[in-house]
């Protein structure tokens, strides 16, 4: 097919008139499909239904140390657990606090006392006249609201397929006392889909900051979460290199099993250097005596250890790629060679992104939704909810099943060509 | 025997010297105990290991509403727990969020988030001069412990046996806006195991605070737990009498079965306000997307019903029963006539709060730790850990076994006795 940009003004008129009628085709379906979020399919679910056997009245509950789990205490979590994710995270156990089921909250509660306490002694950002972050862009809207909710400035920084501009990262947190944190998915990213590169990531750790109590915010929510067997990204691990840079304290780590285990009852962890885990632990120590150890010690007895968890996660890859590779098949299919988005195609996490042509993705997210599918609002990947470009698109095809995701993917596309070819239709100069 | 203020020196030193050789006796035994905190024991947490059996790998984990507990959402909770939960404190569900394991992590956050956004539109409390909380004493070291790290002044308010003294209650937040909040335990309190009046309750209902932004704390951590079938504290629902009282605003109310299933993996709870529940939930949204859901299923599957987990606190109670009768009969027979000290007979709760001789409590909570049993430090039942008198002293009998008891108790009364002697003896004029 010809690109849209080379067509003459019927051409496209007459495209348009045919994607409308195709879009009322759908639309007289009226089907209903939520792709708003990264959400695990029910299939996904029912991969860790063997979790709920392996406790059981007559089990005993007791950890290798003689911990009760039943009982209150072990406020960095279960020996067991923390080798587990130790192993997940490539961290040394004792390097490592277990929380409850959601790791936002583990991410939000340490905004919060960096707030209201400060970091290792340094002032509550409270007391400061002004707090920023680093947001590269497109990120996660949900670490984006986290900042917004404390009033703290937010500072896009452009990523490209190595991750977020480092010179620019490198400049601002050495030039800018006020600037506190950076928000980092550094692997199979929110919502790009890349990793981070060797570069990335050794520049990252050598950063230095104005700040004394600046900390990197590095939620590296998807490390497990391969499509392929043979294609990963790898990722070079951020703790031990900020250790060998001469910075162990610059960075936060963070994970949980949210999409390897249940989303609602996974279990969260926090990685960080010694100096950070007594300031974590001494703050945490007034918050709760402790988080769900049964269900610490569920998770272990499920996986046994790592390798269980590997295999574990290579069954939700058989179920997603097909799902990933229809949405890049269908975006090839119907939208290669018009010249009216781009995306991306990643080896692993929950999304792929899509950029339309500026000032379109509102309209395509309109357009899709009257239809009766709900996507990530436009805009969603910026601070603020502010997409300057008005392009980036967030696509999470883990949940719907493959035929429900088909025909969306066709209603997305056919949406993709309209507000393209009305854009360009109202782009071309008129005839003199 | 003789009271020890009717005894002469010789008596006094005769009477050391025997405790003494007691003591040492003790000590020989070389044993350890902890009765540090209201910590349940094993054959109490055994009551529950059926909750482990109620969710299997062939079960629907799907509540009546649909919504499936092992994926993201719900926000408040799932319905069914609601219910239950409602039920257990006397509240509506719609007026209830279920939270995760621990309900002082839920006050925590409650005062942080106080402090960070302020309640309900009113001013954060970081941006004022100063933040007051009335601490009714002697009360839990947690509540005090949060409102410490908070940097929030602490006004001791005496507790008697209908609960705090009202008139300083109502004329202090009357006076001063700076007063934002108090910690209550109305019913079987930590620690002295009172329950409020009904006019304690009315009274506290009917508070004129200077402060638009003052909340009553209700932590009624032990609503449930009777310790008779027949004798029981009866406790008026607190959010029905402030809306009664045309303040329905003005408490937030906690509650969690940390000690009715298991401490570490319970499921805790807020009952408040419309008003304040969407204030909650504007906030709460920002920190998670929502708790273990599988939880509260497994806690709904498990006691059905209300009736269910009545049931069941009757199982806890004639485990414990025992234990704080034995506590009383061996403080009656070791120490009945002496005027060393008095104690409460709770129906209910955790605790029974011993009072010693002005000045003897930390010296007696010493004497016992050298001889290998552990008790919650004496003071803490104060803010900042100080008891003007030094003389509370928290007794917590529910983790130790019968026969361990009934040594510690022995060890306790002893100590008592060497303590109030020794003071006896200093105090006792030099004869002329």
């Amino acid at each position: 097919m010809k690109a849209y940009a080379e067509m003459t003004r019927e051409e496209l008129t007459e495209e348009l008139t045919y994607l409308k009628k195709e879009y009322k085709k759908i639309q007289a379906l009226g089907m209903s499909w939520n792709m708003s979020r990264g959400i695990p399919c029910q299939e996904q679910l029912d991969l860790s239904m063997g979790m709920m056997d392996v406790l059981q009245s007559d089990s005993d509950l007791t950890c290798e140390d003689g911990t009760d789990c039943r009982n209150y205490g072990q406020l960095a979590g279960i020996q067991e657990a923390r080798e587990l994710l130790g192993d997940m995270m490539e961290n040394n156990p004792k390097d490592i606090i277990i929380y409850g089921n959601s790791s936002l909250n583990v991410m939000f509660d340490t905004v919060s006392r960096a707030w209201t306490h400060g970091v290792m002694g340094n002032t509550p950002w409270c007391r400061l006249p002004e707090v920023k972050f680093l947001c590269p862009v497109p990120g996660y809207d949900r670490h984006f609201a986290i900042t917004e909710y404390f009033g703290i400035s937010m500072i896009p920084v452009p990523m490209s397929e190595t991750g977020p501009d480092m010179d620019m990262v490198e400049r601002l947190v050495r030039e800018d006392a006020a600037i506190k944190g950076i928000w980092c998915v550094p692997k199979y990213s929110n919502p790009l889909g890349i990793s981070y590169s060797d570069e990335t990531v050794r520049r990252f750790a050598r950063l230095e900051p104005a700040a004394p109590d600046f900390r990197i915010f590095w939620d590296n929510a998807y490390g497990m979460h391969h499509l392929y067997d043979h294609k990963q990204d790898y990722l070079i691990e951020i703790l031990a290199e900020c250790k060998r840079a001469g910075n162990p304290d610059l960075v936060y780590k963070f994970a949980s099993t949210s999409k390897i285990t249940f989303p609602g009852s996974g279990i969260a962890a926090l990685a960080t250097s010694p100096n950070n885990m007594e300031d974590f632990l001494s703050h945490l120590r007034r918050q709760t005596i402790g988080h769900d150890k049964v269900n610490q010690l569920r998770h272990v007895r499920f996986f046994h250890n790592i390798h269980g968890m590997v295999e574990h996660m290579r069954k939700h890859a058989d179920i997603i790629r097909p799902k990933f590779e229809l949405v890049e098949e269908t975006l090839e299919r119907d939208l290669g060679g018009l010249h009216v988005g781009t995306w991306t195609k990643p080896l692993g996490g929950y999304f792929i992104l899509f950029d339309s042509l500026p000032g379109c993705a509102k309209e395509i997210v309109a357009l899709v939704k009257k239809a009766g599918m709900v996507m990530t609002p436009a805009g969603a990947t910026w601070p603020l909810g502010k997409d300057p470009n008005d392009s980036n698109i967030r696509i999470a095809p883990t949940f719907p099943s493959l035929q429900e995701l088909k025909t969306a993917m066709e209603l997305f596309t056919l949406c993709v060509r309209m507000a393209s070819a009305q854009k360009y239709l109202a782009e071309m100069p008129r005839e003199a």
